[in-house]
Order: structure tokens, then C-alpha cells, then sequence
């Protein structure tokens, strides 16, 4: 597999969360996902890493479908600031399992 | 060693994340707790989770000083709400380690 493929792959398989819509949303999102794929990968940065965790939880705990959580990362990313500065703003990236598929 | 010595143990390592205080009080009550201990454990829940998140990658980047993210627990806990019913908080527990003692 290339790349490329890997990389398209991974975007195929993330949610990214907001803050502007329902957590039920991203959960049919999350969900919708692990029907097709093993995997999900929930990305937030911000305030929007609480809303993440409930979307994982949602998905895990509401839809008792063997779902887990494999792994999480945090990490930091540089956002430009309105005053041309830049500052710092931590994201955090949750990998569900599904055992179904 | 008892399971209360455990417990008490436990929470000594905890530092709690609330949403009142700036994120340079956490990462110092952390630091200071990794320098009589090999762990500390971040604890929030609601929409404190982005916070702790911030406090572990201030606490890992800017005091540069070999500490690494050991482990990570999601989970929810029931809190009565004002009309007396109860509703579902997503938490977090991040367990930071340093390999300085």
C-alpha cells in the first residue's frame, strides 16, 4: 500500500469534533464509521477535547457494541493568533476498536 | 502494603482539575508532586477534560524534564442534577511519569 492510500485510509476513518453540533451527531458519525472499518479516530483540539471524550463515551457505553478504546494521544499544535502571534493549543486524537468486524 | 496505604497513596499523587484556577497552578501542583514521586495522576471530568489536557502538555513541553503521558482512562460518572434526576459526566484520568527519580 502506498502512502497515499495510508494517508487517505486514515482521513476515511477520522471524525473531527467541533463544537458548533450535538454529541449525538459525531456518535452517528463515529458509529456509521466502524460499520464500514475497525477503526475510528476522533480528533478535537481545544475546548472541543471534553466534547471528544463524550463522544467516545457515548459511543462506547449507549451502543454496547464491543467497542474500545485502543489508544489516545495528545499533542500541541501552533494556531496563528488574531494579532499575528501564535499560541498554543493542545488536540487530542481517541482510536475506537470495534471487535464486530 | 494495605489497600487504604494504596488509596492513600493514590490520592496523594492526584491532582484534581477544576475550571477556576489558570493552567500555571496545575502544572506547578503536578510538578511538584512528580518531585517526590515517580507519577501524578490528572483528574477532571466535564468541561474541565480540555484543561487537564492542557496541564499535561505544559507540564511534558514546556518544562522539558523527561516527563511522558504513562497512561490514560476515560469514563463517565452519574451527578444528580438540580431536578433531582441524574445525568452522565465523562471523565478523564491522565497519568503522568518522569524518569528523573
Amino acid at each position: 500500500m502506498s502512502t497515499s492510500e495510508t494517508t487517505e485510509m486514515a482521513l476515511r476513518n477520522t471524525v473531527f469534533i467541533g463544537r458548533q453540533k450535538p454529541v449525538m451527531n459525531y456518535v452517528l458519525a463515529a458509529l456509521t464509521v466502524l460499520n464500514n472499518s475497525p477503526n475510528v479516530i476522533l480528533k478535537a483540539r481545544g475546548a472541543a477535547i471534553s466534547l471528544a471524550v463524550d463522544v467516545a463515551e457515548v459511543t462506547m457505553k449507549r451502543f454496547n457494541s464491543g467497542v474500545k478504546v485502543s489508544n489516545i494521544k495528545l499533542d500541541t499544535e501552533q494556531m496563528p493568533a488574531q494579532d499575528g502571534s501564535s499560541r498554543n493549543v493542545s488536540t487530542i486524537e481517541i482510536e475506537l476498536l470495534t471487535e464486530k468486524n
